[in-house]
């Protein structure tokens, strides 16, 4: 499959060669294409390419977001609403602000990142989800208790959501995703951020993921 | 012990019962004392007794706020800063607001219910826990995956921790619990609500909780 993602950081670049690993023909999308030179050269292969956020877009019959959560709406809006218009955009990005020296969020409570992505790209299918665990938990769950942890999906396309949940099976190996539904769902998944910090402090490393245990 | 509850709810009353049958002398605290005649007759035990705000709390070597979290830092303040000072205030409550027909809190982000009572209260020892999982599970976590599941705790005071801890672990069988450090840390623990009550949805009943697997 053609995917795009859009953003060139930890991420990004995680999803893009765990994605080229299973075949798939992967653009990142970045301001700055020098910055990914290196990636380029450590993933040597040719279904691995560099463009701009509208390049990596065009390019995507599949599209991440993987920005910063801040640059986020931005970078989209640089990808082009037409590029991303019918397709599913799985948003991973963080509604993370250090502006005031602790970690807070610049959306929560009563709105949430993911729901300001579908209301400024309302042809778009945006499906979030992967934004609770670590970018090398994303493409691996089985590094950690043989994937015994759950991951969550959120958004409006019901059609969509299940389009993710098998594309997550079967690219990384997620056995449980628990699908909450409708996109305003993603205000829990982006508010637990402020538990997992706290979390990761305690225990030390981010290698580690939510069970519910019912 | 002597054990002060601020409250008379679900979660006022389910503790008070199980701390009752621990063999502590246990008051809850209520405006409207008649509607807790029928837990008294359930519990019947006479180290069970009902009285105002000011009264539980002046009871209490410990106490519970286990108020409706809207109406915490009124029922607080009728029980009266002096019969708080010094001691251990474990707060269970949720800044739940259905004002707006949907779930959202009252406080979040950069603030918290549990940081509130504190600066209310500087002279209490606040300490959030229990405040993740449903009443019945808070006092008998072992009923759901023989305990195999994490609670948290937060609060200013070291030692009041570790204390509480102890209680958790003595009172009700909690083998897990998290310390996530000071009071703020109880914005993590009360921002999952909206993540708690989309699994909730997903899963049909309350009997279940977060394990942090790593």
């Amino acid at each position: 499959m053609k995917i795009g993602i859009v953003g060139s950081g930890n991420a990004a670049q995680t999803l893009g060669s765990a994605l080229v690993k299973q075949g798939h023909e992967v653009k990142l999308g970045t301001r700055s294409p020098q910055k990914l030179d290196e990636w380029l050269r450590q993933v040597k292969d040719c279904r691995a390419t560099v463009g701009s956020f509208e390049e990596a877009a065009a390019h995507g019959h599949l599209v991440f977001n993987a920005t910063s959560g801040a640059g986020a709406l931005d970078a989209l809006n640089a990808a082009g609403s037409h590029n991303l218009s019918g397709k599913i955009l799985i948003d991973i990005s963080l509604p993370l602000d250090f502006s005031n020296g602790t970690l807070t969020l610049f959306v929560a409570n009563t709105d949430s990142l993911g729901e300001q992505i579908q209301q400024a790209f309302p042809d778009a299918k945006v499906v979030k989800t992967l934004n609770t665990v670590a970018a090398a938990l994303m493409v691996n769950p089985r590094s950690l208790a043989g994937g015994q942890h759950d991951l969550f999906i959120s958004g409006n396309d019901a059609d969509a959501r299940n389009e993710v949940i098998g594309y997550l099976k079967e690219w990384f190996g997620w056995e449980s995703i628990i699908d909450l539904g409708d996109i305003s769902s993603a205000r829990g998944t982006e508010m637990i951020l402020a538990l997992l910090a706290r979390v990761h402090m305690t225990v030390g490393h981010s290698h580690f993921n939510f069970k519910v245990v019912r």
